[in-house]
């Protein structure tokens, strides 16, 4: 494929889908400029260590990584909601049905700093994986929010040029291991455990997700693991 | 006008604008949560305590009061081009057209913050103080775009039945100086000089804008001046 000779901007988490979706932005432009956002997450070391490997990977350079620390929205997601402690006899709160990780909102917050920075660096598209499949029902992960997240792009932007691309959000795991396979992604510098450790755990949600995606493939994740549950 | 027995959100920054918007919403909700943005402008103090006075006005319980800081903001905005120094070739950065207060797509910032409060707190009404008319242009300041935004709030959230209210969008201040005044709204707690003082300066462009928008409403401003222009 031709490259087009402009800048893009990828969100980078460090995961798969991100490492994917990063791949087909450096595939498609000559400049990509590469964004992590640090929600305070327990992961975030090993996150944004595979932020840099993989940023170092693609040879972005360092003016063009940003990372933002955007732990306020712990502040206002549902886990903050005892802290907050607001309680309206009539109205009732929805935490009890939230889990811990959801923010509401939150892909527009994310989506909202790709944005301004795009606007500031003159960047026309930004990349970011979202998954529909995957995505627990999330409704900021459903393309038609993206639909609707563009409309918004053209009318609060000051040419309305700038475009969100969702390459990966109709791929099942399997399909993104085989796109990273494709793209000669570098699958190892990737870190989508949900364990604060040096070596994946193997056996949390997201663990088994990516092992289950890469059975399925029927290739062999590069990653080491402390435990490598069998399929069957 | 008759109460919804409701939650709404206001977004306060302690100028003469969201001062009225807030009236508004105090006015149709029996249940009001205030909002503060802090994106670290020289007059942050004295807008916070503008924005304390006010809730203290309407009698807003201390956990229904929420201050964010947003600084993060400044790191990404026009005015941090300087800092990131990306230099692209062929990419003619745009930071020289835009005044160090723009911070592009700011307002989705702050509206995705409110909405993601909303969520947590089933606030179902947000109400911001966007004014077209004296919006310099500012794209995320058009009516359009908060249709676009009510569109994409539907598409993202969980039950998509929050909604961004821009009650004084199509007002000139003049006009909002009499909404205040029929609302009784406290305008002598609201703070609109751009200068880091105890007394408004009277000079600066907010400060003319707010002294014009008085004396065209034929009221005098409750607030002490150091200079007060008269207009012919």
């Amino acid at each position: 494929m031709k490259k087009s000779s402009d800048l893009a901007v990828a969100l980078v988490s460090g995961g798969m889908d991100s490492l994917v979706t990063a791949a087909v932005a450096c595939d498609s432009h000559t400049h990509v400029a590469f964004l992590h956002l640090n929600y305070g997450q327990n992961t975030e070391r090993k996150e944004l260590e595979a932020f840099h490997n993989i940023a170092d990977f693609y040879h972005i350079p360092h003016n063009f990584r940003k990372v933002i620390d955007v732990t306020f929205l712990k502040q206002i997601g549902g886990s903050s909601l005892t802290d907050t402690t607001i309680k309206v006899k009539d109205f009732k709160g929805e935490s009890s049905e939230i889990p811990d990780s959801y923010v509401p909102f939150r892909n527009t917050h994310l989506c909202a700093m790709a944005v301004s920075w795009s606007e500031v660096i003159s960047a026309k598209k930004i990349y970011i994986g979202a998954v529909y499949e995957d995505s627990s029902g999330y409704p900021d992960c459903r393309p038609s929010y993206y639909a609707a997240l563009n409309k918004l792009i053209k009318e609060g932007t000051k040419k309305g040029d700038i475009e969100v691309l969702t390459p990966v959000i109709n791929l099942k795991k399997k399909e993104i291991v085989l796109k990273a396979i494709e793209l000669k992604a570098p699958l190892h510098l990737s870190w989508s455990c949900y364990s604060n450790n040096d070596m994946a755990c193997g056996i949390c949600d997201s663990c088994a997700l990516r092992l289950r995606g890469f059975q399925q493939a029927g290739i062999p994740d590069p990653l080491p693991y402390k435990v490598r549950p069998s399929y069957p």
